[in-house]
């Protein structure tokens, strides 16, 4: 790509899904992509280096759901070395799966940049670590592309891994040039198989697994999606014109009412299956490492074990313990007796799995939803466009949080009809306003919000505000706020 | 003895033991005795009632660590119904067993009630439920004491336990009335047996558990130690002449320098083994429970199963799980694919341990204590003598603290080198002691006590004082605490 000639790369990074699997550590509102891996990234600003890590890639799409917009902004600007000179955001209001969310890309990327604009389409929850190998792979797939398939990227199966969907290879295509790694025509896709059917794949040599990654021009997509899947096109259409008002905003927000209207199926399901018996789609056979990061037990598989075979990170004591993964991010976690247990420890959850049960930890998810138990929802961190709060403690009357806010950040301009707070900076500067008082606060100093005044807290200062704020009231729900005016456009218009 | 003639009996609770197997609910500063059981009450709490609700018996004595005493002085203020009318305290500045413990509790009552006076021994961390059994087996005792035995209790074996130690018994002594638990002449006192040898004794028929429970005249004990343990007897003689120096004080505190010349040797091995050969011993058979709560699997059977075996208190969700004991204290607890677990979550450690296994919980405690990490020894909430103090959060340059006051409760007057201090009331009422100012602040109000400024912190109330506290400084350690006055003695003299 790089110095070759030809139209654009741009890579598409789709950061949906949960994660429910990844309880505790993955919640709703803080799902997979954000999750820290053991050395600390997150597969969302893994994606992101991997994908600006290709020759001649510097702008970003990312089709993420709404709510995450802040996170992920600030994701990407915790990337170092490796800043995109642009990225657009394509917001969804709820799930839609990949089929929508990849025509809406192809129609952004096509209107900017023309239908030749080569899409690569990254799920934000894979882990690669051969970077060389995967840009290879994606050398291959581009050229490909351009030549006008509809491109995927098959891992070469190492296990009969019944979680994962198939692609069996038929004839080979001829390579290019020397040291490619090898590309065929797809002949089928098929869904998660059971074991049995698994172990042929193995052993018939020619079924990879589909990696869920992809890439073809905006035409060639475009095309595909209006002969296979005229219905979910169809839908889409009017969506993206809406978009497209939006003219060159690097922020679209999706509308509801016509995105809801769009089928909610996957790429695989509305077009690949389709097209591959077409003749349509290309699979590059990656020699790449790939982990979709799908359990506890990939998660685990990230970091060395001892002697034991025992895995984690945190303050552990293991005292008979053996091929047991403990993540603690504060409290120390102790083992007497145990095996082949994962626990996974935070701040207001904790998760003990035998590792033969990981794919039930889900089930934990939704019993915890039916309760109506916030711990499947929300950490006890919640990050804001401005910063983040954590609740340290809640009792009837009083609730104490630690607030932390970035560099030049502003919370809205509001008021509390029930709590009144105490303010007390241990570190950075405030600017508070308190009806029409604006002063200045710093580390060590105080003060006091009554009930029913306006207020709003600023860090004007170079490095980031830490502030205890202790509420008091007869209610003390998140809910009770006016906002007045909110530079994240959260105020009532 | 209610009605019946005859000296006074007297409870001795001896309350030591840091019940390493309990972690991590049992920690040094505060251990088994003190622990909540799942009904909320702790050990010692259900040892002083049960005591206090034998006939006639109206005061208590207390030998233990100095270090709980003013735990032990609110766990008996909590005794709703059962205030005895007089408590009598021995502090040990360290443990020294049992034998030296009995015999100063056996010269402070002889001094104070005179020698026929009868001392009920009773473990602090003992659970029995069968209070009229237990009373009925104690009025046997104290008439054998009475007759000049050394009583002690034993407890019919449900199975070949290796952790307790067995008595053998000999003849049986003649009833004195109608419907008593059987005595015998106790002719053996055997330590924890292997396993083989404890089917033996339960095959037998005439070996009982060792309860550690025992009753007898302060005369008899005492001239039971000079015979038996002259070495013992004559280190604890001048330990006992330097107490009685404070007269009819409540309260003595044990002279270290004079307790370490102590022998650290359990009253078994001191005086019963050597006693029983000669007939100087009596067992009474009791038939109530008998439980000495050693390890979680104790803990476990007090609370009722579900369906699937599964136990505990707090927040839990159960997935393909069996056998399994959660104690949750506020973070929903998870397990999924698991079985015969003990899970104990605490503010700052977690314990998972296998049923199997449970009595090397204490090795998590040696291995924590090697690390110089505090959770073998502290809870995050600390008990003090005019209430308890919470850590909600440490970071480089600030620590916030949960601060609750008994009603009249005063902290000592105190100044800091190197912190500040922001404090916000959230319920009650405190008097502040700020330099020369002395002033109330409510709920929803709050000051500030700069770096090397004189304060006090007092609750008038009449309910208990719940404040927070927000420290600020550059080293914010316990130790960084100048006293003036202090109402608990704890100012320097």
């Amino acid at each position: 790509m790089d110095s070759s000639p030809g139209s654009p790369v741009i890579p598409v990074i789709l950061s949906g899904g949960a994660g429910t699997r990844l309880w505790p550590l993955s919640r709703e509102q803080a799902p997979k992509p954000f999750m820290p891996l053991p050395d600390g990234d997150t597969l969302l600003a893994k994606t992101a280096v991997r994908a600006l890590a290709l020759p001649g890639v510097r702008e970003l799409v990312t089709v993420t759901n709404r709510d995450y917009y802040f996170a992920t902004r600030d994701v990407y600007a915790g990337l170092a070395d490796a800043q995109p000179a642009a990225t657009a955001f394509l917001l969804e209001p709820f799930g839609r799966n990949t089929a929508a969310a990849v025509a809406l890309a192809a129609l952004h990327v096509a209107a900017r940049h023309g239908g030749d604009a080569v899409l690569l389409i990254l799920p934000a929850d894979h882990l690669i670590r051969d970077q060389a190998a995967f840009a290879s792979a994606v050398r291959r797939a581009v050229a490909l592309a351009r030549a006008g398939a509809l491109a995927t990227f098959g891992i070469g199966p190492a296990l009969p891994e019944t979680g994962f969907g198939y692609i069996e290879c038929g004839d080979r295509i001829a390579d290019a040039r020397a040291h490619e790694p090898p590309a065929f025509v797809a002949s089928r896709f098929v869904e998660k198989p059971p074991l049995a059917r698994a172990r042929e794949y193995l052993a018939a040599g020619n079924y990879v697994w589909n990696s869920g990654m992809f890439c073809f021009t905006a035409d060639a997509i475009l095309d595909a999606f209006a002969r296979h899947a005229p219905a979910l096109n169809a839908a889409v259409l009017p969506v993206w014109e809406r978009l497209a008002a939006n003219g060159a905003a690097a922020v679209h927000e999706i509308d509801a009412a016509l995105f809801a209207a769009v089928p909610d199926i996957s790429l695989d399901y509305a077009v690949m299956e389709r097209a591959a018996p077409a003749g349509e789609v290309a699979v590059v056979r990656g020699s790449f490492d790939w982990s979709d990061v799908g359990s506890w037990q990939a998660v685990s598989d990230l970091t060395e074990p001892d002697l034991d075979g025992n895995r984690g990170r945190g303050e552990r004591v293991t005292i008979a313990t053996s091929g047991t993964y403990v993540h603690s991010e504060g409290r120390v976690v102790a083992t007497v007796g145990v095996e082949n247990l994962v626990i996974i420890d935070t701040a207001d959850a904790v998760l003990v799995a035998h590792r033969d049960h990981l794919q039930r930890v889900k089930e934990v998810v939704g019993e915890l939803k039916a309760r109506g138990h916030e711990a499947y929802r929300l950490h006890k961190t919640v990050a804001r466009p401005w910063g983040a709060y954590t609740v340290l403690q809640e009792n009837p009357g009083f609730k104490i949080k630690r607030i932390e806010v970035k560099t030049g950040a502003s919370l809205s301009l509001q008021l509390h009809h029930r709590r009144s707070e105490h303010w007390i900076v241990v570190s950075g500067t405030a600017r508070v306003t308190r009806d029409d008082d604006v002063f200045l606060i710093g580390a060590n100093e105080s003060t006091y919000i009554p009930v029913e005044t306006r207020h709003r807290l600023e860090n004007p200062g170079s490095e980031p505000l830490v502030m205890i704020e202790v509420q008091c009231g007869d209610y003390l729900g998140e809910d009770d706020i006016v906002r007045f005016d909110d530079v994240y456009g959260r105020a009532p218009a």
